[in-house]
Parts: structure tokens; sequence; C-alpha cells
């Protein structure tokens, strides 16, 4: 292998197609931001946006909004610019609530199909990851403990025991399509044959890969799939989630959040639920507008571009900080934990080390953002939209720095004793 | 009674100690707001506040905010400034998710608690009212049909029916303190004794009272409480709502609603479910930030003044509504749903009028801004932070040149045929 050179990640930058929408938003100066994976950066349109909701929206025509401003529309609207993003077509998704919320709606409607069903009414597994993001598995606890009908978790270790743990007794499989630690990417099309092929229904938890690589939940035949706006998909601190129904679900699609934004008549006041046809059953209560509006400043920038175009971006960039912090940390206990398979990889990259807390205190210190997670992991995304392939070389000088030099020594010390 | 004269209604401003109070907020020119019950009008701050949010917290520190800016906090420490409206204390509010979805979780941990208990195991019925907020019941129903456990609602038509509704079988109540339709407000103190002497426990949502009039939790001895920070609290459309848990009941509090920001370590990523000590395992995913943030605005306002002097304003303001309504549009068939008792009035006023549709459009056209319920309800809210007694005056004028010319005949037609 050559070694690369700062150079040759510049000449990268100069013939990178994509390089200008990095003008779209406004990022710190002075920061190499590795965290979009965790909260995607801020676009330009945002703070217009949300001037425009607050001051004239809210301020000047307030009650009015509801229909002038299409703000009881708006979880639709959003949800439609939302679905080419995961090969989703008008009227499957809406953007609403939080991710845990709608998993929940997911994975109680998709358990009630499979019970309404003769022939699947007796299965009681929901086969998921141990290593899944927690909050998925605490709300199928919550879930489950509270339905008392005998449901249980199968918690695989790894995603090879995924063929043999979905069988003739699994109801539901619920996953995360990127796992939030390591960076690795499920085979959907495969898992979710597989899972058909076992008569199981399957949920899958888009929040690492939305808006990270193109997903393609009806060429898949996915049954459902819920995920987050804050991340790759730059809506904000916190904006609402998103979940997507096949349309061969949404007429059995029930869930026990039946509020009035998901009533066939929401403003006829009627005193009993009757759940509106589509997606919008999906909805709930009434939605955050400031929070939800400023969702659609990041999904117009991917208009801008493709998933294709942004995944062979994004797997250069990881490609080239695997390479560069292999051959210039050689001599540092870093374990790749991601896979080294374009097809098995997300947006992300996780390096172990013994002190990975320590060390990434002192990226952070030093301008290059990626975050931790426990136990020994670094993790540094790469958001194709903002990140350049100068940046990954620059973070990486930094980290080699900070190796070569024992610059975290001080913070080691202060992890150990909080 | 004397005629009330537009003299008279600019004396009661000149001499109201809370009309500076007005100058806390943006309101549109022309425009007198009698719909503050549904949405509250904009504080001067929230602006400010939304901007510091999105390009400094987000924009510039990103991913550093949810410590730096204390976000991860944020559902606390505004429970906290909003517990004293409420009559509730330090660590017993969260703001967080919709109205909707803390009903649910309220719910059902407080049949939970009841069938723990051996003396109330047995008890499956839930009484609320008919004419209670669609979305309550909806969310009842909801979770009882899930549950199938033989949990039914028990629907009152009157109040009064309430005292023999609420009997031995009677697991919970659950009411909205201010009904949504004609303002009617209950006896909290009461209702909440006869429902413990019953064994029954109570759940109360506080949309139309929670910032409208004052409001004694703990001093009631109610076990629960949801409510609305969009209404009378003016946080801002679909601002996240608040959920109340009585201090006796936090340590049994489990709803099936168990996200990560419940969990008693949310950064240790533990594989298990293990809820939080206090009222944070309330909480469940991550929330909108930007929307969550600009509740404080509408907060602050209220740490001007008192509950018990906005009170006054708002019993002067209704009070004055009904007076001048009966005065000057004597011979038009407006009816008064709305109890003329102190005691039983919340912070709006509702008149009943065949076409009542049409005349509230008229008054929209012409700067009034009320709404309209089915069937013929025009409600008007009294916000005593905003609206001043000649507004008052002039809505009335506004509403008796409309009936005496019946210009409302237009959207009368118009109404019938949509």
């Amino acid at each position: 292998m050559t070694t690369i050179t700062r150079d040759h990640c510049l000449a990268l930058d100069q013939a990178d197609t994509l390089a200008n929408l990095r003008n779209e938003f406004k990022l710190p100066a002075g920061t190499i931001y590795l965290d979009g994976n965790s909260l995607g950066a801020m676009p330009r349109s945002s703070q217009t946006r949300a001037l425009e909701v607050i001051t004239q929206e809210w301020g000047n025509d307030l009650i009015k909004s509801w229909n002038l401003a299409g703000w009881f529309d708006l979880p639709s609207r959003l949800g439609n610019l939302l679905a080419p993003l995961i090969g989703a077509a008008d009227n499957e998704v809406v953007v609403t609530d939080s991710t845990s919320v709608n998993l929940f709606k997911a994975l109680a409607a998709g358990l009630q199909i499979q019970a309404d069903k003769a022939e699947t009414a007796q299965r009681k597994v929901i086969v998921t990851e141990r290593s899944n993001f927690p909050t998925d598995i605490y709300m199928a606890e919550g879930l489950t403990r509270w339905l008392d009908r005998g449901y249980i978790l199968r918690l695989v270790d790894t995603p090879q025991e995924l063929a043999t743990a979905i069988d003739a007794d699994t109801a539901l499989v619920m996953l995360t399509h990127v796992n939030y630690r390591n960076g690795y990417l499920h085979d959907m099309q495969a898992i979710t044959q597989h899972a058909h092929q076992q008569g199981a229904l399957i949920l899958w938890d888009l929040a690492h890969s939305a808006g990270a690589l193109p997903v393609s939940l009806n060429e898949a035949g996915a049954d459902f799939a819920v995920g987050c706006t804050y991340k790759y998909l730059n809506g904000g601190p916190g904006s609402p989630a998103f979940i997507w129904v096949a349309p061969r679900h949404q007429q059995a699609f029930q869930h026990p959040l039946s509020g009035w934004w998901g009533h066939a008549s929401p403003f006829a006041m009627q005193p009993s639920f009757e759940g509106t046809p589509g997606i919008r059953r999906a909805l709930c209560g009434t939605q955050p507008i400031v929070s939800l509006a400023m969702v659609e400043c990041g999904l117009e920038i991917f208009a801008k571009t493709s998933m294709q175009a942004l995944r062979q971006k994004s797997l250069a960039l990881t490609d080239l900080f695997i390479q560069l912090v292999e051959q210039r940390c050689t001599q540092h206990p870093l374990e790749l934990v991601t896979p080294r398979k374009h097809a098995q990889r997300g947006s992300q990259v996780s390096f172990h080390h013994q002190h990975g807390y320590a060390i990434m205190q002192s990226l952070i210190a030093r301008g290059v953002i990626g975050d931790y997670r426990e136990p020994g992991i670094m993790r540094f995304g790469f958001t194709p939209l903002y990140v350049g392939f100068a940046d990954v070389w620059d973070a990486v000088e930094i980290l080699r720095d900070i190796l070569d030099t024992k610059d975290y020594a001080l913070n080691a010390t202060r992890h150990a004793v909080t």
C-alpha cells in the first residue's frame, strides 16, 4: 500500500463533486466534526426557517397557522420528503414523536398483526441483538412486560447467529440497520427475506442509516421502520423521529397510543377512537412545530445530491480514515471494531483503545469532535455532506500526536476517578 | 345592573396592575386575541432564546451542548420552573413528550399501582366524562384495549354524576380540570378527596388550567397530572407537555414507555431497563430541544406576577365579557354554556349559537380571534397576561355588529355545504 500524503487528501477534496455541499452548513471554525452520527450539523437555512415559524407563523398568524402554514399536515409533508432517502414512497412515512415512541407503536402493531393470524398467533419471540441500541431493547421490554402475554426477547450476540435465532417461534425481528457502537451494517434484504421465510415480521431502526447510506425498504420488502432525523438528516437537536409502515400493513396497523392526530376525524371531537386510514394512524398527539419544521432544512440538502453519491464518498472517507490510522498510528494499540467490508460498514469508524475515553477527551480539546461509548470505543462519524478528505488527514494527525505524546494521560486519571 | 361603557373598560385597564405584562408578548396589530386557550401568544424573548439554541448551542457547540447547555436536564429544569404554578414542588414535574403520551404513562402507572395492591387489584373501572377532551378518552381506550384485562371506561354525562360514578369498583378517575368546550371548572380538592375515600386514584389533565388559574396538586392530594405548555403557558406551537407524579407514587411509578431517558444510568448503555428513581422515570426518548427550550420564555413571565393576581383579572375579564354580551346582544339567541359561578369557571367563556361556526368566521375576519367547537360553540379565551378590558368591549362590539347586520350569513351557507 502506498503511503498517503496530505496533498493526496487535498487532491481528493479538489476532485470531490460533493465538496460544495459543505457550504449548506454552518460549522464552527477550527473544528473537525466527526459526530454527525450523534447530532448532525446545522444547515444554514435552519435559523431562517425557525425565525419564520416563530415570528410569522406563531407570533403573527397564531392559531390560523394550523391551516395557513400547514402545521397539521407537517408530519406527512416531511414524511414524503424523507421517503425517497429510505426507499419508500408517498404516504408511507410520517415525522413525529421520538424514535423510542415510534418503535413502541411499530412493535405493538407488528405483534398484534401476528397475533391476529391463526398461523402466527402462538409466536411469542422477539429477536434482536444484545448490542442493539439499548433504548430499543428497553422499549421492547416495557411493551412485553406490560402486555403480559408471554412474549420474550431473544438476544443474539453476533449477526451470524441471526439466521438460526429467527425461527418458527419468532413473531417479530427488531434490528438496527447500522450498529451504533461499531458501525456494522446488516444486509437488510437478506435478513428481511429470511425473517419472512420463517413467518416473522421485521422492524428496522434506521437511526444510523437514514441519510447515511441508501436504504431500500420497499425493495427489501421490510414491514416497519423507525428512525431519527437529528443525526445524518441534520434536523436539529432532538428533532422528531419518523415511522414507516409498509402499505400492505397500513390497514391493520393498530397501536395503543391512539391519540387525536391519528383519528379519522380529528376535529369532529368524537367520543370514541376511530383510526384514520393510512400512515397518519401512526400519529398520536400534538407535535413540537418549531423543532419539526426545521427537519425540512436538513432534508432539502439531500435533494441536491443522491444517496448513491453520498455512499460513495462516505466509503472513501471511512476507507481513508482506516488506512491513515493504520499507517500513521502503527505502534499504538488501536483495534478496529468496524468491518472492513464495504457491504458491512455504515458511515462511522470505531476504534477500541484501553484509554479510549481519555484519548477522545484530548481529541475534543484539540477540535476533533468524535464521541465515546463504553467500553473503550472511540466513534468517528463521517458525514459526506460536510466532512472532507483533508479533514480526515488532519484528524488522524491530531490523534497520532496525542498518542505519541501521551497527551491523554491526565484525562485517563480523571476518567478513573469519576 | 348599570350599563357598562367603553370608558369604564378603559378605566379598568388604567387601574390594572398586570396591564404592563402585555409588553412581554408580541401580538399582531389589529387583533384581539381570545384564543390563548388553544395556542398562547408569543413571548418577546422566545425568538432570542430559539436563536441562541439554534446558532450557539446547536450550530457552534454541537454535541457538547448536551452537557454544556444542559439539554439533558432541561425536562427537569423546566419542570421545576413550572411546578409552583400547579401547586407542586421541585422534582415532581418534567416537561416532555405530548400530553397524550404523558396521559398514557400516568394511566398505565396508575392502573398498575392499583393492580399491585390486594385491596384494589380487582377494580376495573376508569371513570371519566363523556365531554372530556376526546384524545384523553382515546388514549384510555387504546391503553385498556391493549391491556385486555377487563378494564372499562365509565363515561359520565354531568359533573354531578361523578359522586356516584366513582365507587368501590373504580380503579382510577381521569378528569380534565377545566372542560375544553364549556370552560367548566371542577372542584379538584373535593373530587380528589371523594376518589380517595372510594379507594380510587385520580389523574388530572391541566391542559386548560395550568397557567390559567391557581392549581394546588399537593394541597388537593392528587395522584397524577398532565398538561400542556402551549396554551396558557405560552410555550410555542406544540411545545412539549408536562407530567406530575405525587412524591408518594414516584417509587412505584412504572409505565410501558421505558426509554433510555428514564433509565437509572442512561449513558452506561446497559442491556436491560432499570428505571431511575424519581420523576425522571416518566421520561422516555430524546426531546425536541428547540421547542422545549422556548417553554422557559413563557414560564419566566409568570415569575413577574402570581397565579392569584392572574385569576382575579381572569374572572374580571370573563365576568365583563358575559355582562357585555348579555347587555349588548340581548335580542340574539346566544346561550351561555360556561358556568356563572366563579368556582366553576375556567378562563374562557363559551356561547352557543345555531350559526356559531359562521359567526366565528366573521369575528376572525374582523380581527377577533376566538375558535369554534362542535356543536355550535363559540369559545373565547381570556388570557390575563395579554388581554385587557377594552379588548373585551371591542370584541363584544364587533360581535354585536356581526349579529345585528347578519354579516355571517354567507359563512353560514359555506359551513352548510362543506
